[in-house]
């Protein structure tokens, strides 16, 4: 008897001790918002992003940073993990409120991942519009998060825009008004074979491609940055997308969506 | 009794805790082949390593890709983890098949490690020579991590190949039909160190040295190239793991071979 | 009674549990020493640091580095973690040293945290300079972590000289004999907030500002660096590491110093 109680409660515990690490998880993912009393902090978002403003930059840094005089006030938008959400994002951003994108800098990042960390820093002449931009981008980043794939063995990220704006123009090249699209597979591999998918589903332009050796900061990926008419831009992707998530697959789990596809 | 019998039970428990992790990590090892269903997929290998075939890549594609217009069909061999392994495969595979290397990027990668990933790309003017030769290379995978030797603090690479063929020519300037070696250190300050054990044990010559501000995506590597006398490779690259696999085990726990050492 | 038994036990099987993850966490950050037989190794210390010397640099290696004629012995230190701690240690090493400092390379590393690693080489003109020199830095190193702040979510830098030295002088473009600070923050966002607080707190000059783009090794900082009076330089550094830890830590648990601070 006492053999079936050892093994019951061993049940038990392996049951406990296995949960906590999905909770962990989950909460990685949405983030309870934290408050740090500074007026300068606007919010935090999934990917350990954070968002902060400054109304008045100091002279000095300014100069330093090489921003443009005609903004004293900036937004600044960063994370370890993604790039294109956050681009994604604040193209939505500067759409809603009177920024301009005067900055987009990728680092090597997402925390030991294949990809990308972004710092995002929107210009503005009066800090309430800055403050809005971050919070417009911020909220974005649930969505935008998406059609990012993951598994233990890399990543598959999608954007869609009906009508690009600034930050995909200024990040991407990307075509003002046009519908545009975003195709990323790591590894980089992936990333060849998806994107010769994509062209080859519909009638799109390739307006860029980058690979670990040229357009990104040595990440793992290959990025094909597509535009044309809004039907195809995402039939494109859709087939670029099923092709993905069975190729990642065969490096691991079935790969999930980080929060809610939306194209 | 009560607390013996707790006692006897935590006993049971810890090691079913500390045994699922073991298992785990075997499992990275090896894994196991899956399959997708795609006639564009090749094969995955250790390392996170995937190979894919195109038969016919698309125009836009191969245009932004900056390929030679004279191979439609490409090979594709990626990986999340290791550079130097997969270039050696590869050079295998282009001695064995009629292919060309077209493409070798380096990422910065080894998922959260010190040194890279890799994307390598075959041209081939028909897809079964390119699928022949990705196949090769996931083959030759396991024998070209034998060298790899690695703990949590940093990793030894060391590679050897008797006749250097085309893909230690593109990539490390490797005098062709020569003996070729390869020692990486990391961090790269062990690097540094068995690049001077390597060139003062034997008659070689440097081709070329690498480092994380030159020649390498900013990996945490000291990388050395050495030609020569096949005997006198060798026997530097034997000196160079030697002192190697001493100096990262000040740093860890004793440095192990990935797979099973073929030097 | 068995499920109160049950329950009595999990509880203490739970305690386990977790307590060794913390037990592994200490042992982490203080690393025992070992040693290893070799005449060329000094020491390790934190980070993942080795320092190592060689008395007679090959010849054929000595040109590949690109070294100066002038030093065939040379000091190394190189670690996974770490760039502005080494460097001010190497600082110290090379005021109380014959010795120069010829290389300072920064990889991309943290071993996936959001920062660099480092590989910095003292030239001498006998080896028991460099010696001397490597176990100076490897002893400095425990203070200049003292004011690294970390969490899950990224990290915090700080560093202070009252006279900045050779090695400042070659990595920051500090003046020789100013007190001069160094702010790092990351995710790069936090840095940008905390330059402008640091440059706000006291009149101090900014002689350089790095970010993912330029001036990092595509690490997800922003870095700033100020000279000056030496007063006016701490009273930078102290107001911007009071809302960096602020910042950081809406982003995860509140960061805590590496080891004791000296700011």
């Amino acid at each position: 008897m006492k053999d079936q109680l050892i093994e019951k409660i061993m049940e038990e515990v392996m049951k406990k001790v296995d949960q906590p690490k999905a909770e962990v998880k989950a909460e990685e993912c949405k983030p309870q918002q934290k408050f740090c009393g500074l007026t300068e902090f606007v919010g935090t978002a999934i990917g350990d992003s954070i968002g902060l403003v400054i109304a008045n930059v100091d002279n000095q840094l300014h100069e330093a940073m090489g921003l443009d005089k005609k903004y004293r006030s900036i937004g600044i938008l960063g994370a370890r993990t993604g790039a294109g959400p956050h681009i994604l994002a604040a193209d939505e951003a500067v759409k809603a409120t009177n920024t301009e994108i005067i900055k987009i800098e990728l680092a090597r990042d997402t925390k030991g991942g294949a990809g990308h960390g972004c710092l995002i820093i929107f210009g503005a002449e009066d800090v309430s519009d800055a403050k809005r931009a971050v919070e417009v981008a911020l909220k974005e980043l649930d969505r935008t998060f998406g059609d990012v794939y993951a598994n233990d063995a890399g990543h598959l990220e999608f954007q869609y825009t009906a009508r690009a704006s600034y930050a995909c123009n200024k990040a991407f090249n990307a075509p003002l008004g046009k519908a545009f699209g975003l195709i990323v597979g790591a590894p980089a591999a992936i990333g060849v074979l998806i994107a010769d998918t994509a062209v080859k589903a519909a009638n799109v332009d390739v307006i860029g491609y980058a690979s670990p050796a040229g357009g990104t900061s040595f990440s793992n990926e290959v990025i094909l940055f597509i535009s044309g008419d809004s039907g195809a831009v995402r039939q494109s992707i859709i087939a670029a997308r099923e092709v993905g998530v069975k190729l990642l697959g065969t490096l691991g789990e079935e790969p999930k969506p980080v929060t809610v596809p939306y194209i």
